[in-house]
């Protein structure tokens, strides 16, 4: 448990939390200048990278050291389910101060594991560095068929747009867990949401592999911000119903539909599917709801239509770290 | 040339920076939530990232921006020329402060611009966001014929160890350059090894085709920190011969003789090869002098032959952040 004084140490500490599993693909993983990977006959490699920084995602004394080894790699691996496919392994880059190196390392390491077990996908190799402040940075690599992938680019012109999940369940648990200063002891499902997010794994690779989606991606930075991006890598523009938002259940129905729409960190999935197989799609998938939330349209355009009956521009209000 | 206020506008920047060249197993690269990659027919795939930050790996007011850019990705892609393949694309993962999204950005894209196209390794994906201080993270996806990569752990008792270049070049490089405070202007052979390294890819590759090579490994850290690494893996030790050391020409033999043991950031490969092969090994490949240092032991051992006759342990003195 105690403080580690170089990095050969700390390389050896993360390679006994992470026993070679060996699996068929993965021919060589942790201890060499590089890891060797070949996807299956068939399959192309995803290969997908996220920042995890203290500071801007997230806060030393807030987050438990476990909840930023779980969350640094479920966030990653939601790019994976975004595109339709399957996570097989990841590179961690870690750079933490001299006194994390102990128990703080020890929780990171615990959460880190349990997310690379429940999301199938091992631990191949990294980089680690001291530095002041705790750095980390995950690259994913997944597995999916040739040409199987849902891109962000397909969407067309009367395509339903679909959200699975609530929205703004995260940050409705981040702002009670800053108000708390982390002491949160009984976990709301917004608190649980925010600090162990699940990327929606099953229901991306169900889209992909039924063809029912046009295009996907995950909501990482909220929806009035992601939506956006799906749209222009799409060339079209779209009409938000705000009455059907799947929105966290408040007092204040405003601050509900403000977090629907800006909150970030949700990793719930947006997908757009033509009518005509909208009337396949089901109301839920493995228990998780699929909501239609609106429609895709020509005119390049992000719009919301608002529960008195009124259309507005939709502004990108989530998050920005650049954002002033 | 102006400070930038969104991510969107980042990322664009960096778009424009690197047009998509469309090479056959890259099938999607940037602009969607992950990238798609298919090696070659019998070929396995590569994987390695590495930290370089502000403050432990460069400074703001003594490394170019157009420095920073190449030696980011070359010293990933040194990893790769490591086991003896080829770099094919890589992630950038880039943190940087909202007033360094101008000036400072751009010449940085030029650096990584230039090493994208002299190393032939395609930028494909990666992740923006804001930070105090610039971060830099790259994973470099590389190619060799499978079952074909040079690994730490393959030398033997009595193998001949071989080391290419001259060692502690940019160590004295980056000595002359801290003492100019970065305003070098006529760059000396170090300044301009420590600036602008070149991964020895051409070597690397010749040395796991022909066989030649029994373990290999990159010298980033020093050789007195980097050589027990390959020695562990292996299982065995070795005896280096101070007087053998290429170091570099100085009046004071004690210093050259310092930084070939302990300077880091050489990226130059170290290798092994068996006693029967060295027979046919050149004193040089394609101009770059490969010189026999020593030998592999089965004692687990690092010593060091000195030029005066005694042998003493050799203690890891390279790089080491941890180190206090």
């Amino acid at each position: 448990m105690g403080r580690l004084r170089d990095e050969n140490s700390i390389i050896h500490k993360i390679e006994k939390a992470f026993p070679a599993r060996g699996r068929g693909n993965l021919r060589l993983g942790l201890g060499d200048d590089a890891a060797l990977w070949k996807p299956r006959r068939g399959c192309e490699t995803i290969l997908t990278c996220d920042w995890f920084l203290e500071g801007t995602h997230f806060l030393r004394n807030v987050h438990p050291a476990k909840s930023v080894g779980w969350k640094c790699l479920a966030r990653a691996v939601s790019d994976i389910a975004a595109m339709g496919g399957e996570p097989r392994c990841f590179l961690v880059s870690l750079a933490l101060p001299g006194g994390e190196t102990g128990r703080w390392l020890d929780g990171f390491l615990r959460g880190l594991r349990r997310a690379s077990r429940a999301l199938d996908c091992e631990l191949t190799g990294g980089d680690t560095t001291q530095s002041r402040h705790i750095l980390i940075n995950v690259t994913v690599v997944g597995e999916i068929a040739a040409r199987g992938a849902i891109l962000r680019a397909g969407a067309r012109r009367g395509d339903f747009i679909y959200v699975s999940g609530r929205l703004g369940e995260a940050e409705l648990g981040r702002r009670e867990l800053i108000v708390r200063r982390g002491g949160a002891r009984s976990k709301s499902v917004g608190v649980k949401k925010h600090l162990y997010p699940e990327p929606r794994l099953a229901l991306g690779r169900w889209l992909a592999e039924t063809g029912m989606a046009s295009a996907m991606m995950d909501l990482s930075d909220g929806l009035s911000t992601d939506l956006p991006r799906l749209c222009v890598a799409s060339g079209v523009g779209a009409v938000i119903e705000e009455a059907a938002l799947p929105c966290v259940t408040t007092r204040n129905r405003a601050a509900a539909l403000a977090m629907a729409l800006h909150g970030g960190d949700d990793y719930e999935l947006l997908f757009c599917v033509s009518e005509k197989k909208a009337q396949g799609l089901p109301k839920s998938y493995r228990g998780l709801r699929l909501t239609r939330i609106g429609k895709i349209v020509a005119e390049r355009k992000i719009k919301l239509a608002k529960e008195n009956g009124k259309e507005q521009a939709l502004a990108a209000g989530g998050w920005d770290s650049f954002r002033e």
